[in-house]
């Protein structure tokens, strides 16, 4: 944890309500740091559903494979979810596998669970071994004071997952229509600094959904929301985000697609990811501008969304931001370089609410004092119709500062 | 032109020898710069081969279209190439197709040729018109002064050439078996600064070639050196390499690719495209650390040559590199986020001389010492093998320091 919180941050953390079925601990094991909870347990009502998505990275942690396989081989229930903070737990070889199965045995004996019910997640430094010690003397205490889920425990969980974060983060959701909440727990500073920094996120509902409408859902929502992030284009070994849905609020009725309730649940389930993920922008390594891109007019909405991460990820669009300094022509090469079509001689560009250029050429009406005062502003908006179709995304990034330098030469040494 | 020099900076511009059948002139009009020359005119001899790579943006400059049309309608020879600096002549609409024609037109002119005979190159600031009045005053004295290619003359264009560039960049090699020489000039600083910093090469050789060969030759040589450097993994709106083989200097066979000079002039033609492109990402902006990546092991080169360029574009890669910090744990977050087949548990990877992995874990025998001592040098390497084939490939990249940040946030507002 950082000492300085990211001026994007939100004002405070957000009371987080009780979801019924998720109890929840944290524990100061000294895995890494000292005086700071590194451990965080969510134990979960017998018959939870579950869903996951993970890191693309073709070099996954242990704690990835885990997951994976246990989802992949179980029933679709899960009956709790252990993260440790500290050692990430990858690239560590057979003595990372057997320090995930460790962890996931050690809490199943003291719950009276079987170990394939629970799900694992590590953030921290890459390649050290996960040590035994502070596991097996944590795990237990862990388990032993665990309580129901309250905003306390949340807050105590979401600052618990945290490594090189500036603040913690959190988000909740009623479902409208129902009792029912949808509440999120997130941390990641960089996306991704694999030694700290890596995304991870747990979602619980009480909502009852079952096990494939849930990854449906979840799938969805993260494609909306954590998929439309970058900091700097880097890719953690360890990215998880994990779903939980205890059905404990309502009945024993699972809700499926044609259900009232699904629709509110997605967009419950949308709201809680798309504020956990600009949360994470918001504490970008560096970061002193939250910046929002929209791509209209592209062939497609995949185009669309190539064209404006090629743009939030161009380290001269980023640096330029960072200096207030009305550059479009970065943003030009930047949709040049995107290998999607353009129109070069239709592409309209705005900075803010001040457009730049309309059909190739920049504009008599622009105003490079108003583009200006706009990049001034801590938030911004940039917006480029590339004139070729339909199809359009956001993405959500932030500027590229001798912060971010300072934070990723300096942390590890 | 900046007025510290890299660190990693040749020590001196190099000999360049004349070629026989090029002409060449500088001078300063005034575009953007003062006091130093912005313009730059290579006439070439009558029956000349041309050949040309340009960038893969879809958004190009009016010049590089005007030399793809030129290329791909014309009979394979050129009589003179113009650059000026200053002016990128990009985004520019119809205004800058005309800026395109006229100067094409006004050196045609000035020197009895035909336009389309004329190449055309622009580099600096995008979406601003290039003005005609510098050119139609500048371009006929150009003409004028023409003289022949000479070592003083040749360094004068290296410097007419540049914008953001710290130093001038040349390259020479004779054709063994051949009195003919290969002889190259090039710009570039930041791959790419669209403002100011588009890569430039202009090639010369007095070996007779014809055009289809030249084509293929250059082709592949600027496959083996341009394509394998980054320094910031933007792609600029003008990115243009430009070769010319005047066959005044052997007789008046074109050599063919049976042709016992054939492999002696892609050698010399690779030496100097290699070396230039070096030379740029010892240019690249704020650089500090000149760094080779070879990956062994991928699937194919092509693999081999994605994750080696995942590597040398990881700003968090290259964050370390600057801050001499073994943090070997980047290094598998890129190979992971390469989107190519690595056994995690096969790969081994070295710093400079010091093996870190094998079998993918940390090797008992690896010291951090010797490693962070490695990587106190200007000159550094990595190699990793990601153990699933035989395929092989080099990049050539630049740390990310402080210094990148302040010359792209500053150099424009």
């Amino acid at each position: 944890m950082s000492d300085s919180v990211s001026p994007l941050a939100p004002d405070s953390f957000p009371v987080l309500p009780p979801i019924a079925g998720v109890a929840l601990a944290t524990h100061a094991a000294g895995i890494r740091y000292e005086n700071r909870a590194d451990l965080f347990l969510a134990a979960l009502a017998e018959g939870t559903s579950v869903a996951g998505t993970f890191t693309q990275s073709l070099c996954p942690s242990a704690p990835v494979d885990w997951c994976k396989q246990v989802l992949a081989e179980g029933d679709g229930t899960a009956r709790a979810v252990v993260c440790n903070s500290g050692n990430a737990n990858a690239f560590t070889g057979q003595a990372g596998v057997a320090a995930a199965e460790l962890t996931a045995r050690t809490i199943a004996a003291n719950l009276g669970l079987e170990p394939d019910s629970i799900y694992l997640a590590s953030t921290g430094v890459i390649g050290e071994t996960l040590p035994e010690a502070p596991l097996l003397a944590g795990l237990p205490v862990l388990a032993e004071t665990i309580a129901p889920s309250s905003p306390a425990l949340w807050e105590q969980a979401a600052a618990a997952i945290r490594t090189t974060d500036t603040f913690s983060k959190g988000s909740a959701q009623r479902i409208e229509g129902a009792v029912s909440h949808v509440v999120g727990i997130a941390k990641g500073s960089g996306m991704i600094a694999p030694d700290m920094a890596t995304m991870l996120a747990f979602v619980f509902t009480d909502l009852p959904v079952e096990p494939d409408l849930l990854q449906s859902c979840l799938s969805k929502a993260v494609a909306r929301s954590f998929n439309r992030i970058t900091v700097d284009s880097d890719t953690s070994t360890s990215d998880t985000v994990l779903m939980f849905a205890t059905g404990e609020q309502i009945d024993d009725e699972l809700i499926s697609a044609d259900d009232p309730r699904y629709p509110a649940f997605q967009e419950a389930l949308d709201s809680v990811l798309l504020d956990l993920a600009q949360q994470i922008v918001r504490d970008g390594e560096g970061a002193t501008k939250f910046v929002e891109v929209t791509v209209t007019g592209a062939s497609d909405d995949r185009a669309a969304r190539t064209i404006a991460l090629a743009i939030g990820n161009s380290p001269l669009v980023k640096t330029a931001l960072a200096a207030e300094d009305a550059n479009w022509g970065r943003i030009v090469m930047a949709i040049g370089k995107a290998g999607q079509a353009a129109d070069r001689d239709a592409i309209a560009i705005w900075i803010g609410p001040e457009q730049v250029t309309a059909g190739g050429v920049v504009l008599d009406s622009y105003s490079e004092a108003r583009a200006t005062e706009h990049l001034r502003e801590p938030e911004i908006a940039i917006r480029a119709d590339v004139g070729v179709g339909q199809g359009e995304a956001t993405v959500w990034t932030c500027d590229l500062t001798h912060g971010y330098i300072d934070i990723n030469a300096g942390y590890r040494s």
